[in-house]
């Protein structure tokens, strides 16, 4: 919970995660700000869910910013040579994008420190996930460390803290919770390599984990697969 | 030191600090990639200033991203309803670009580990500088934290080192190490306003740095001034 008029940050990627972590902010009478990257990934439909989200929310702004990380190359997501594999697979996958996590809360630091947001969401879990480094706890804690360090703002004793109210759940809680706080999955794109019209592949480790998590939810899953 | 063939990305603005840590990555037998930023600064002859740079220190390759934060506002560099100060003033200025650097950085960290590069060279500065909390060695010390957590790499036991040869460095100090090493300052652009044929304000923060510095050690400035 937060003072009134409290502003959040909160980074929406379309996703089933981000969508329920904006909508945990909200019911925890944040006034929200919802950021989303273009980087070149291979799905720009999840670009249209998360403008299906961030209006479903009444989001006070919603930004996308381009991101040139797939200039940089090196990652199944952004670089076309690279296929998505269909299978799980072991350690960290292909679809490991370098220090996405990293760049993205920093560009949502800059936003917060410009509006005087108390708080960024990101919906990062670290149970039923792909293995990415940084999604792990250590990782946000290390952020939190940084922030302080880095701005202004933390100079000067204030605080912007990074809120991840999905670390610990498993994909089935956060649809339970998801449902219990009103949020349409239908708006949401979970596919690495969704079509232009959002038809899932079914076969990526993200539409994996989607079509289990709706499974062991028992909650209908809205998702059109191919 | 480094074995042979090691890779350094090394943050280039086309300034002072950036050219000479570039020749002292270079003096440090580095390959180097030279990463510089259009961030909607006012003085795009800065990115001139970066492209003269690099080639002169025949790095291996030199990208320049464009990064939106202009777009998130909060500066004078980025924002032009904002003047830029021609007179000494205290606390942190209103050319402090929100989490600038962190994100300069994390760019950076994303293009290190796709060329796996063990080093990041970052010509911050802690003594003639302007106040700004991301030029800190504590600052400094929370992105080195960051980085191991952050990335595949770290998650694998591999290191990107975060290297600030000029940290500690007066710029009279700091001119004279890049002159020993063959910097051409005549190619740097400092001005936070410079004109686009690279003439340069002589009055804001960036300029009376630079031209103390030159004073300091006993140099000529080869800078044009109105």
């Amino acid at each position: 919970m937060n003072s009134n008029n409290a502003k959040a940050v909160v980074l929406v990627s379309g996703g089933i995660d981000s969508a329920t972590c904006l909508a945990i902010a909200r019911s925890q009478s944040y006034a929200c700000y919802a950021l989303s990257f273009n980087y070149g990934q291979r799905s720009t439909s999840e670009l249209d869910g998360a403008k299906k989200v961030a209006r479903a929310a009444q989001v006070e702004s919603h930004k996308i910013i381009s991101v040139n990380i797939g200039e940089l190359g090196g990652s199944a997501l952004t670089d076309d040579s690279i296929e998505v594999p269909e299978k799980e697979t072991s350690g960290i996958p292909v679809t490991y994008v370098p220090a996405r996590n990293t760049i993205f809360l920093s560009y949502a630091l800059a936003w917060a420190e410009v509006i005087e947001a108390s708080a960024i969401y990101i919906g990062v879990n670290a149970l039923d996930y792909s293995g990415y480094p940084d999604c792990r706890p250590e990782f946000i804690a290390a952020f939190q460390n940084l922030v302080s360090l880095a701005t202004k703002t933390g100079l000067e004793g204030g605080n912007i803290s990074i809120e991840t109210p999905l670390i610990n759940f498993s994909k089935a809680e956060i649809i339970k919770s998801g449902i219990k706080l009103g949020v349409d999955y239908s708006d949401t794109v979970s596919c690495y390599q969704a079509s232009e019209h959002g038809v899932a592949c079914g076969k990526c480790d993200s539409c994996r984990f989607r079509k289990k998590g709706f499974a062991d939810a028992g909650v209908n899953d809205p998702t059109h697969y191919v």
